[in-house]
């Protein structure tokens, strides 16, 4: 466990990266579990509850390395889970196409943001954080789904691009508050990137893999 | 794919008994999941949304399964959606309590019908059945659960001796409604058992271990 800065990351930053993707993980799961129950065939149900029982796999290995960090995993988690629940209540998905542009596009934002600053974790749980958030197919599941329903009502494409930009505002909004409510994570995101230029580089990046999967969809 | 009976039952009911249990499964992980969100702690949600993922796991095997036997999963789980379905809306647990006593006495009766009736089909599906209906923990999870409850408040007892009893009702009244329209698995229950004393035996060994597992639960 580093106490010298020299070694590495501070070890409360990197147990609050871990708890924040553990709880992110649990409620990814619960989350798509209920939103597979939206889906208008057993094919599309049964594939958004496959990417939810892959989260819970992801949430278990994060409590796993939570525990070998010397953590407790609930308390690790606790900071996290009013933030993404928040998240969650407030983009809701009405239809399944909402909950499909959701899991790609939300999720992937997401998973962008936590490999970011994964790269600046210890390599064992950088290297996890890499593994879990792998994308899984997902990518040509929303692809299929979205296209179909634009081309039979090109009118979706329009209501579907506002959605996507209001998850990526709640987005936006809740890490904010976890950032500004944990010093220890701002700190691990600022000595990562090195300073305000390093910051701005990196949300690009992440602001151009999310128009990348926006031009997937059609969007 | 036998055709002839002497080589085994008809190929018919051995896709229904899967196809059965493959959308039992989906069905057990959609309620889980949502059940676990009743769950008052971190932990106890952490373990019911595991049982959920691991219904997931065993549902992907018994697709696997009816592809192998050359069927349409989703046109051999369709005729059990309703019944299931029907089961799981009447029985929605409205506590946590009430979600822990159903995945273990309501869950585990139906566990103890399948497996008796695996024990008639072809040894390959027989054994996929009996590995996917372990119990896996489920049984220790939910006796510390309602016997922490009813030192707690020894009224609790009562309560959920009756909501098993509504449990067990629901379930015997779906499984008659499946048989009653599936001829196929009434042959294959009535084959296998040999005749009524053999049926009747069947019944008084699943009264058996719902028995058990109420004494267990203290209930």
């Amino acid at each position: 466990m580093p106490a010298d800065p020299a070694d590495g990351p501070p070890h409360e930053s990197i147990v609050d990266l871990v708890g924040a993707l553990a709880y992110g993980e649990l409620s990814a799961f619960a989350h798509l579990a209920a939103d597979a129950e939206l889906a208008p065939t057993l094919a599309g149900r049964r594939q958004m509850s496959a990417m939810a029982s892959t989260e819970f796999g992801h949430h278990q290995q994060l409590v796993d390395r939570l525990v070998e960090l010397g953590a407790d995993p609930e308390q690790a988690m606790a900071p996290f889970v009013a933030a993404l629940e928040s998240y969650h209540d407030i983009t809701s998905p009405s239809t399944w196409l909402e909950s499909v542009v959701k899991a790609f596009v939300g999720d992937g934002m997401a998973a962008d943001f936590y490999n970011e600053v994964a790269a600046f974790a210890d390599p064992a749980t950088s290297a996890l954080i890499g593994s879990v958030l792998v994308d899984a197919g997902r990518a040509e599941f929303a692809v299929r789904e979205v296209q179909a329903a634009i081309v039979a009502d090109p009118a979706v494409a329009g209501r579907l691009a506002l959605w996507a930009r209001r998850l990526v505002g709640e987005a936006i909004s809740q890490a904010q508050h976890v950032l500004a409510d944990r010093d220890s994570l701002t700190m691990l995101l600022v000595q990562g990137t090195g300073d305000l230029a390093g910051i701005a580089a990196l949300l690009t990046r992440i602001t151009d893999r999310h128009g990348e999967r926006m031009v997937a969809l059609g969007l």
